[in-house]
Order: structure tokens, then sequence, then C-alpha cells
């Protein structure tokens, strides 16, 4: 296992928050081990820190109660989603409380005219588009994982169709939230654009729950497309499908998705899904818009993948091979993992400006290959964001070693390259030394923001920022 | 004049500063009444609060420099672009230094396959469309005034195209700033996406000078489209253009603009710019993208309106009647003093859910004429955003005291509505009120931020959160 700092750890103020709280939530507190354990890391390789205990807010009062409470005694508070985070942002490395949202799972108003939803921040993605289907809506942020709203929004997640909607900070017209003090605020009108002050909205989106609690999300919805056609063109090399995907945002084709799966990917994903695609670099698709639009729009994509060398292009508005493309590409993680059973994936996360991407993703391969993984990549290459799964025996202190030695290179590559260490999973406990790197002095201006507004450090403590 | 309030003058530090910094800067630091007076607030009603002296950077250096010298001496720092800001932004007071960032005005790099460039603050939106237009590429975010791009993203500014492109927050990628220490930080990388900590970037966009100043900017790009048209409608009611606005939006048609005249500001645009439309409400819009699809928006957009009881539809691609309609709509500030030559206009900047925009239009109308003031209406409807320019004779204390009460109103309904008091202007002095009014706690999370960045509070002091 990675190795990751513990905190402090204020035994005091934990058993009397613990005992406080027991009185007034009963059976919505509880401090069995197991549940504790699942309300710590669960994903890849970091060490799993369980907190002391679990507690189920239904209200944002609830969760003011918790938060004032766990302030008087400088008891840490963990906000808890769905924990399909990677980087530990829900370890407790000094103990204390998780605030498990999950029960805060209501669809409180769809306003179809405003094209805007009100939702409590358990409300997972997949559950608001049922929700919203009947109204032909959908809310387009898509990680992959059925995650909560409110961690989406902690984390500024993103995922597949980010290239045409944006992300979680571009998808939020407001949020209430608990602040450290316990004290609620709003941090906006629901109007869809304002220049009222600071932008709290964005200072939240993104904090991973260290500035403070998100109790309720209103968020931008869009209009369900009245087409929508896949495409798939395979390509000789990564820089030969990083060339196509220039042209097309340079060209302004507004894709909705520009996936790019590696060779070795492509490979794991015929096996699992049973397709017959060449076991070369591919790009696949997604078009949203009219019918004339999305015709038009394949079109000329394909017009521009054949400039760049790209071949077997297909494209398709059936729903049924349009399902069965995505569900492959959904599967892919799973499908990688079967390249070698028994193996961990640890996912890197990194985004570079286009123009870097065919360098960036070419030498991320080569280095792999010296290093001896198994390490398949996709990316959300639109925006210039690739994971790379390493596939790693986490028994085995040498290939952890050299893992930990591989993310950090690739994360040094794509700074060196005016990237980020990360896209979109966030900076959690793993990623703090990248931050530094990557941003410098702006650090201690977090570092300054978050003392002032949690002088006690008991928001989510440990991670983005360290003190 | 409306009643502003001044700050404590530290005499002896801005003595020793205007001294210090003489020797430093020479010429490029200006002390005349003329040019001290042009660097106060200079439009619509707000006193003119002159600074002290102005200084003229050349580059982030100097910029650290300045402030490390004010911050030694507790001496406010305003930053200015081009003073064509609306609520009192370059105010100085309690006296200081006024910056002039109009020296730094340099493109530093185009990447046109990243589709972003690097510039410095005081490039002006015109200059910098005038430099990409060889490449095919535009920056898109439009307010009318030819502002330079620092003060756009100090005040979050927005226009005529947001309804599109997103407003200054959703087309910066990373900033560099001054912080009130006069350290100088980067906020984020040039990847287009990223979770790497807190939101510098959306922090600094929209804090008008009082957290940091910018010092360049790096922006993202977009094609020149292939096709552009516009088409006008005319309606019977402002609440039937608002339901065919609904639609046009809730329909997913990518309108670029979307705007609102109402029947009085037509009436003015006929006179001025000699036009012949039907004096009744308005909306003029613009489409970009391939010819067939603005081809197809347009006709969509037609069924929409005639459906919404629009006549008098007409669509053009013509380059010459394009210009002429959107130079009008753009003249429409200047048509519209003309309805009461020698008054002063005072420009409102409410924004609503677009489903409470017929509302609040309708009553601001009648509140305009119970009041007896000439007072046409402009908007960017697709945001629910609009303009009331409130004609005012400035020497009359009685309508300064009915304008105020006017203004206060409108702030009022547009936050019982869940609207903001600011869609795009900021809060400057002339708001601070509203802000407490819309956003209640929040603005004390505001003060804290401001407090812990700013102790000394020199960063444009009196501006958003007063304290």
């Amino acid at each position: 296992m990675a190795v990751i700092t513990t905190l402090h750890r204020n035994e005091d103020g934990i058993s009397s928050v613990i005992g406080i709280l027991k009185q007034q939530f009963g059976e919505r507190l509880q401090t069995g081990q197991a549940i504790r354990e699942q309300h710590g890391h669960t994903t890849t390789w970091l060490t799993n820190q369980a907190p002391d205990a679990v507690v189920f807010p239904k209200n944002a009062e609830d969760v003011s109660e918790i938060v004032r409470i766990c302030a008087e005694y400088q008891v840490p508070v963990i906000p808890f989603g769905t924990g399909t985070s990677l980087e530990g942002h829900v370890n407790a490395p000094g103990g204390g409380m998780s605030v498990d949202l999950s029960q805060m799972n209501q669809v409180l108003a769809v306003h179809s005219q405003d094209l805007d939803c009100v939702i409590q921040p358990g409300v997972t993605r997949k559950q608001l588009n049922t929700h919203l289907r009947d109204q032909g809506l959908f809310f387009p942020i898509d990680p992959g994982a059925d995650a909560s709203l409110g961690g989406m929004a902690s984390t500024r997640a993103s995922g597949t169709n980010a290239v045409r909607y944006g992300t979680m900070k571009d998808n939020i017209l407001s949020l209430q939230a608990v602040m450290p003090d316990g004290q609620i605020i709003r941090t906006a009108a629901r109007a869809r654009k304002s220049s009222a002050g600071y932008d709290l909205t964005r200072l939240l989106i993104g904090s991973e729950g260290t500035l403070g609690i998100i109790t309720e999300l209103t968020l931008k919805l869009h209009g369900i497309p009245e087409a929508m056609s896949s495409a798939i063109c395979s390509f000789p090399t990564v820089d030969a499908a990083c060339q196509a995907v220039i042209a097309t945002i340079q060209y302004g084709i507004p894709v909705a998705r520009i996936e790019l799966l590696d060779a070795l990917t492509v490979k794991a994903v015929n096996a699992y899904s049973k397709l017959t695609l060449p076991e070369e670099t591919l790009l696949l698709l997604e078009f949203h818009g009219s019918d004339t639009a999305v015709a038009e729009q394949a079109k000329t994509f394909g017009e521009i993948a054949a400039d760049a060398s790209g071949y077997n292009f297909t494209w398709t508005t059936s729903p049924e091979e349009h399902t069965k493309l995505w569900q492959a590409r959904h599967d892919a993680y799973w499908a990688t993992l079967q390249l070698r059973p028994g193996a961990k994936g640890i996912s890197t996360d990194v985004c570079v400006p286009i123009s870097r991407l065919a360098d960036c993703v070419t030498a991320t391969q080569a280095k792999t290959v010296e290093l001896g993984f198994m390490a398949p990549i996709v990316g959300h290459v639109g925006d210039g964001n690739f994971h790379t799964l390493v596939l790693v025996d986490t028994d085995n202190p040498d290939e952890i070693a050299k893992a930990d030695h591989f993310v950090g290179w690739l994360n040094d590559l794509a700074i060196s390259m005016e990237g980020t260490c990360t896209g979109e999973h966030g900076i959690g406990q793993g990623k703090i030394p990248y931050l530094k790197k990557e941003l410098g002095p702006a650090t201690d201006v977090m570092a300054t923001i978050k003392r002032a507004l949690d002088p006690h450090n008991i928001m989510n403590p440990g991670k983005i920022v360290a003190f």
C-alpha cells in the first residue's frame, strides 16, 4: 500500500462527540467496524483510514448540528457520497465523523422552463437522469461511476462529455452549504448568471469537503437531444488520432464525446465485450443535435479522420449499436483489469494542452513498457485528459515502488507540458505533493483561505492543503 | 449624485508611497488633477472619487513592486482597465494609487491548436479579436464597451452572447495575479480542465481587484463560425416574446445571441439608426454554425416565434444586413439617450430565472411609468438578464431620489424572484447593500476571505465587502 500520513487524534473530543451525537441521532449513528471501513478509502491503493463513526443526516439542519458539535470539540468531519473517489478523499487520517449523505437523496424541484433543478447532495447522477427523463431533460456530467452529485461537485468531476458540456464547475448555478462553524449559506441566486461578489459556488466546487459540506445543489439541465449518433475510427498511431482530435475541435464540430482507447485497451475491450475492433488506437465519438446536425457532424469528422490516416470509420444512429459501443467504453475499466487477473488498477489522471497530448500519451506508453507494466490508456481527449490504468500486484513492494515512481514521473511530465496532475479526480491525499509542484505559491493562498474559513482544521483534514 | 461612503485617508502613507514610486517610475507616475479624475468613476451617477496618483506598470514585476510598497505603508491600490465599469469600481474612497494597466497590452502567445491565448490584462477585446482574425479565431465575450480583458475578468463580465459562450468565468483557463502581499501567483495550469485544488481562477474572476491584481490571462478561444445569420421578430407583448425565448432555449437551439428590445427602445433605435421596425417588443437573434445549421436554426426559431404570436419574422445571412442590425443594437445606448437629451442614463442589471423574466420586465415597465421615468429596456434574455436605462436629470434631487428608490425596488423584486441584483456589472460600491440582501450569511464568508488575504484592506477597499 502507498504510504500516507496520519494526523493527531483528539481521542477525548471524538468520544464526547460520539456520545452526544448518539443521543441525538440514535440508529442514524453507527460505529461498527465494517461500516466504518466502508466509509474510509476503498478504491485503488491508498490505505483505508476508517472514521470513528458514521452519521446519516436527513437535512441541512442535521448537517449543521453535526458540524457545530464537531467544531465545539475540534473533531474531524468527513463528508461521504458514494465512496467512488480515487485519491483518498474519504479517509479519516485523524479519525472523526464520516457524514454519509445518502439519505439526503431527494430531487426537490425541477424547473423545466429554466432548465434547472434543485437536489439534495446524495442524489446520484443515474437517479437524477431517471427522474428527469419523462420531462425530456438530462444532466450531462458522466464520470463513469454512479456517483452522488454532491461528491461530483466536491471533486469538480467531469468525464466523457465534458468536451461539450463542461465539468461540474460549469453546470452548477448555486449551492447550499454548511460552513465549518455550522452556519448554512447559499452561494448564489438561481439566476443563469451573476456578478454578485466572490464566486463561492466555484470555491466550494472542487474543495473536497475541506471548506464546507454541500447540502443542496441547483444544477443546470439540458434538453435531451433530438438525435444522437456514434462514430468510431481506428488510427495507425496515437499521434494520428490526436491530430484528428485537434482538427475536430478546431473545426468547431460540437462533439459530445471524443474518447481515445489505446491499442491495449481495444484488445481488452474486444475480449471483454466480444467486439472485433482493429487492435490499434481508436477514437470513439458521440454527436448530439438534430437529425441533420448529427449527420453533418459525423460526415465532417469522417473527412477529418481520413485526412489523418484514420480507417474503418463507421457511424450509426441505431440506438442498439450506440448503446453497445458506449457500454463497451464504460466497461473498459473492467475489461482492462482482465488483462492481468488479480491485479489492482491504479488510475492516473493528467490533463495537458491538446497540442501536447500525443507526445504525452506516447511517452507514457514507452515508460510503462520500460517499467514492465501492463498499463492501458483511455482518454477524454477533446480536453487533453487521459487515464493510464497501471495494473499492479499490490502484494509486491517492488511493483508498488515502481508504480509510485511512474505516477510521479507522469505528473511531472504533464506539469512540464503546462498541464495538471489531475484533470478530474482531485487532489485528496494522493496528489498533495504534485499540487505544490504544479501551482507553487498559489497553494499558500489556498492554505490561507483554508485557515481563515476552518481555523481548527476540522473539515476533511489532510486533503488538498496539509497544515 | 448618489451618496457613497468615503474611507479614512492614510495621508502620511500616501505621501510616502508617492515619493517612493515617483523615484522608481518617473514619468510613469502621474499626479495631475485631470488624470486623477479620469481614473475615478466617470460613468453614470456615482460620485467621482479620484485616486492620489496614477501609476503605469509595464509588467507583473512592476505591479508586484507597487503592491509591496503600498502594503508596507497600508495605502489603497485600485486597478484600472479602461474605466468602463458602472458601479464605482475604480473609485478611490480612501485615496491611494490607481494602477493603470493600459501599458500591459501585449498578446503574449496564441496557441491555435489548443484554442487558447495568453495576454496581458490591458489588451482590449477588440484589440484581441483584431489580432486573432487572421488565424480564424475569436474571443466571444462582448459586453458592448471595448473594455480591457483584465477589467472584464475582474467584474465577471458577459454581454450579448453569453447565452451561447458563457461569461468570463467560463472562458478563462488560468490567471497570473499579484496578491495583496505582492506575491505573484499562477492560479492554474493551461490544461483545458483541472481538479487541482481550490479554484483560485474563479475566486479572482469577479473579485473586482479586492483580492489581487490580474497581470496575465489565459483565455479560451473559438473558431470563427463558418456562417452567421441574424433574425428579428416582433411580438405584441413582452410576455409573448419571453415565451418564445423560453421555447427556443428549451428546444436547444444553440442561439449565439438573443436580445430583447422593448417598444421604447425600438422607437429610439428607429430614430437613431434610421430603421423602420414595428415599435413593439422585438427579439434580435444571431446564429453561429455551418451554412446548413444556421439555416435550420433560423427556420426552427421562426416556427417557435409564430407559435408565440410573433410577426414580421425575417432572417438574413447577408453580412451588410447583419452588421446593420447589430450596429443598431450596439448603438441602442446612444439611441435611447436621445429620448431625453441632456439626461444621464442609469443602468440597472438584474437577472432572474427566465420563467420569471416576463413578469419582471412587465412589472418594471409599469413601475417606471408610475414614477414618470423614460426608461427603455434591453435584455440578454436567453440568460434572464436585462437592463433598464433610467433617463435622469442628475441636477434634480427629486429625480435622483426617485431613481434611487426605483433601483432598490427592482433589485428587491429580482431577489424575490430568486434572481440577482447584478447579472454582469458587478457590485462595486453601488450594490453592496443589495449583495447583503441577496446572499445574507454568504457575504460574511466573503468578508472572511477578504480579511484573510488582504488583512490591511489595501486592495480596492470599499468595494464588494465593506469592513
